[in-house]
């Protein structure tokens, strides 16, 4: 494990007659050949620190952009007390890890809810804000900050560790969220030319970020304009740089992400999925907080049952319960595999009135007062389908079948948290032998943790960035062929799903 | 010539369907293999900057410890406007100027008294003021601080250049004022084991410093514990890095510097020479402030004439009249080359008070109620002894002679200043033909200034640090007996001295 910052134990060479050189040049002299930094506050202090030490002192050497800087000096040998902090901003939530970098143990793990959400729950709110008022740039840059810093107070207080012990923060998230927290106006993430502001930042001072930190903070890079330090994270914690089959990594959320390689190349795409496979379908689509349903079985009985997180009375239903409404529905024979609802396959379906239609359509009511619609599940197949239909598309223009896909990585809250044999049912993921998923968890705090124990990874990072080929889908052949054949449960081509069988045709 | 900094105006390429790197890659990609970092604020303003001048800017490169920081960036071609400032921090004074690093013409010098003085004229009780409080270190910072800022606003002003706009600071000093700007304690300068804090602070973020600037400021380094950054200043602006035949560098003042060599070598030596030689020996003894008896004659009329500073009525004598004085006073016979006055010599020879003999003793009255006594002439020769003794010993322990300096070089405001004949008269520099010594100026400042107007100087800097010897005076063999010699005007051996001839013996 050599971590992205470290320690050293110095035996400082000491004056006598012949040699007087200053402190400073003598600390570089220990160090040797490492292109080393001293920070002001550290060379201010060298007297009398390196005298009253006894030359014998340690120094951190954190990261810097084109080298390492020497952020603290202590005397003796504290190489045994090293840590780093592995930061993962997400839209909604923010969660750190505060790990020992001597045995990579982690020490303290905190979540805290994005105080960005004040100023809108989808980042494309955020983005516009911005658009319409620059000064909420600096809101929510502001706001960041401040989440960060009060998880690193917490962080520490849990690990007994002083902030200033701190040696390196790895931070990653999407490309926009990296944009607030460094400040730069994300526009042109999701505007012609496509361009936004960094893929990475660089290595930039904690303290000119506004953190209460006196180390250095290293981003997890972006690998193309859609595929942020959170996806970038996922591909470190994946074996895509050394297999020789292809392997895919997936992130479906509001976004679908997608990265597909081997040893010797790396197609990478992203595209539009929909809010609606993340609960925003529904009327009564909430986020996976206390009182969502958050899964639903259809038994041999034909009841429906769900379970709300918290076991709290059901407010409103989240992604998962919803994507386990289709599946479950679909193999009870309530839905059919265009959509439509079997108004007499269950007493749980009645009508509503849609708008659009100026009509009463057939819905589900999956809790008391609580439907989903034919519109609804149509416009859900939709998002469903534009996923799926990057993973076919890409395939196709490989000349490959999903079975020549070694390994399907899932990463994000929905890989994570969605129940697996609901989203292949669905169609949503390829119909592989189950052994060969992977569920990466939160791969962007995960990812952001390996690089924080093995600067190894920063090859890697390299390696990805350089190999990958972005690929428009929109552009590619058989695109808008894939799609239409895709809105349908689980496929329009059955043979791409031989273990999906539904009880009951409606 | 190539600054200190530099900018580069870059046409960068522009993102296109296939093409969509982000800004600051775009950036860095652009300038090649040069080892720079994007400055956080710079990164904030790539969008919407790099659109709005058509992908054509300006970046101003400010050289950092490890490579270059891109410090601003502007739209269109603006390297016609390239800005950098050169300091010497004196003890007593501090110098700036303003230069155009394209044409490396000045716009704009600023003189200022050192704040600093308020906590001690001399450095010595500035270091021991931090020593019985260590927060005299920081007011000894913020005087310097707060002096340099203010010198930047009024170049500034006077060149008509945006504080902003500078691309690098070049700070000369001795030792310990650079260590009061960097905030480092001084002590042991003076102090066993007589390691500084630092020789070369390494290049620091101006704004890190407390200056009101955007760049990076460098420092003159030291070449050794006593010769700070003015004296290899000194170094930078003569040929001993090149020349065949030795030269020497001398700056006397209220201690001595020397360095002596050629393309081959490099002896430095440094020692007290003692305050009697700024002026301090006499009780009227005074600063070089309008007033002071700056130059004084003896005619052939056997006649002192005195010329003060600024024409005002004589209020005291600073450095280069006492040395006049005692030279004029020896040719004419007034005093012998033992410094014993002649009584019958002149009516200005009287008798005053000697406190210390408890009797009375000759005194030259060289304006009306101004002395300069037998002791006070004794003082003056032992301290030019001592200034001449590290000259003569060097040369004895190269196993040369003064004729055998082919060039030099003198520095400091006593080289600039004082007259040379009367120094020569009196022994404290060799007798060489005149057309072999070269007066430097303010060698401090000429130095930052060649620093910042060519880099190439920091190799030549390297080569300096690396190529000095540093002899300890006190412990090499004749010191004592050139002491000795020495203490006689102009020397106790006259064939050292053949165009020295007194017009009359006392």
């Amino acid at each position: 494990m050599e971590p992205m910052a470290y320690k050293r134990c110095l035996e400082i060479k000491k004056p006598d007659g012949q040699d007087a050189l200053a402190n400073r040049e003598r600390l570089l002299s220990a160090l040797g050949d490492i292109p080393a930094r001293v920070t002001l506050p550290v060379m201010q202090r060298l007297y009398p620190l390196l005298q009253d030490a006894d030359y014998r002192v340690t120094v951190t050497l954190s990261p810097s952009e084109l080298g390492w800087d020497v952020i603290c000096i202590e005397p003796g040998d504290t190489t045994g007390r090293l840590y780093g902090l592995a930061l993962d901003i997400g839209s909604t939530t923010l969660e750190m890890e505060l790990l020992d970098l001597n045995s990579g143990a982690t020490l303290a793990n905190v979540q805290r809810e994005n105080r960005q959400r004040a100023m809108g729950d989808n980042i494309l709110d955020r983005i516009v804000a911005v658009k319409a008022d620059i000064r909420n740039l600096e809101r929510l840059r502001s706001y960041v900050v401040e989440d960060i810093s009060a998880m690193i107070s917490l962080c520490c207080a849990e690990a007994g560790v002083e902030s200033g012990e701190i040696a390196v923060l790895v931070a990653a998230g999407n490309t926009t969220m990296m944009h607030f927290l460094y400040g730069c106006d994300p526009w042109q993430v999701f505007q012609s030319p496509y361009t936004p502001v960094f893929y990475d930042p660089g290595i930039v001072c904690a303290a000119e970020l506004g953190l209460p930190l006196n180390c250095n903070v290293v981003a997890m890079p972006a690998v193309a304009n859609y595929l942020g330090g959170d996806i970038t994270s996922g591909l470190l914690m994946t074996d895509m740089d050394t297999r020789e089959d292809p392997a895919m990594l997936l992130d479906i959320g509001t976004n679908g992400e997608l990265a597909f390689g081997c040893r010797d190349y790396l197609l990478l795409g992203a595209g539009a999925a929909g809010p609606a496979l993340e609960g925003a379908v529904s009327e009564r689509g909430m986020r996976a907080e206390p009182g969502a349903i958050s899964s639903i079985s259809i038994g041999e009985d034909n009841i429906l049952r769900y379970t709300t997180i918290g076991g709290e009375p059901p407010r409103g239903i989240c992604g998962s319960g919803i994507l386990d409404l289709i599946a479950q529905g679909y193999l009870a024979g309530w839905i059919a595999g265009n959509g439509t609802i079997n108004p007499g396959a269950s007493d749980c379906i009645s009508y509503v009135w849609d708008e659009l239609r100026q009509q009463n359509i057939p819905a589900i009511e999956y809790a008391p007062g609580m439907f989903l619609s034919e519109s609804d599940i149509a416009e859900w197949i939709r998002c469903k389908a534009a996923a799926f239909t990057m993973v076919a598309t890409l395939l196709d223009h490989c000349g490959l079948t999903p079975d020549d896909i070694g390994r399907l990585y899932l990463s994000g809250g929905f890989g994570t948290h969605y129940d697996l044999e609901s989203a292949i049912t669905v169609g949503l993921y390829p119909d592989l032998p189950r052994d060969r998923f992977t569920i990466l968890g939160n791969s962007s705090l995960q990812g952001a943790k390996l690089l924080l124990t093995d600067r190894k990874n920063m090859e890697r990072l390299r390696h990805f960035q350089e190999m990958g080929v972005y690929l428009q889908f929109g552009e590619m052949e058989r695109f808008l062929e894939n799609m239409i054949a895709a809105q349908f449960l689980p496929h329009t081509d059955a043979r791409l799903y031989p273990s999906v069988h539904p009880r009951k045709k409606p």
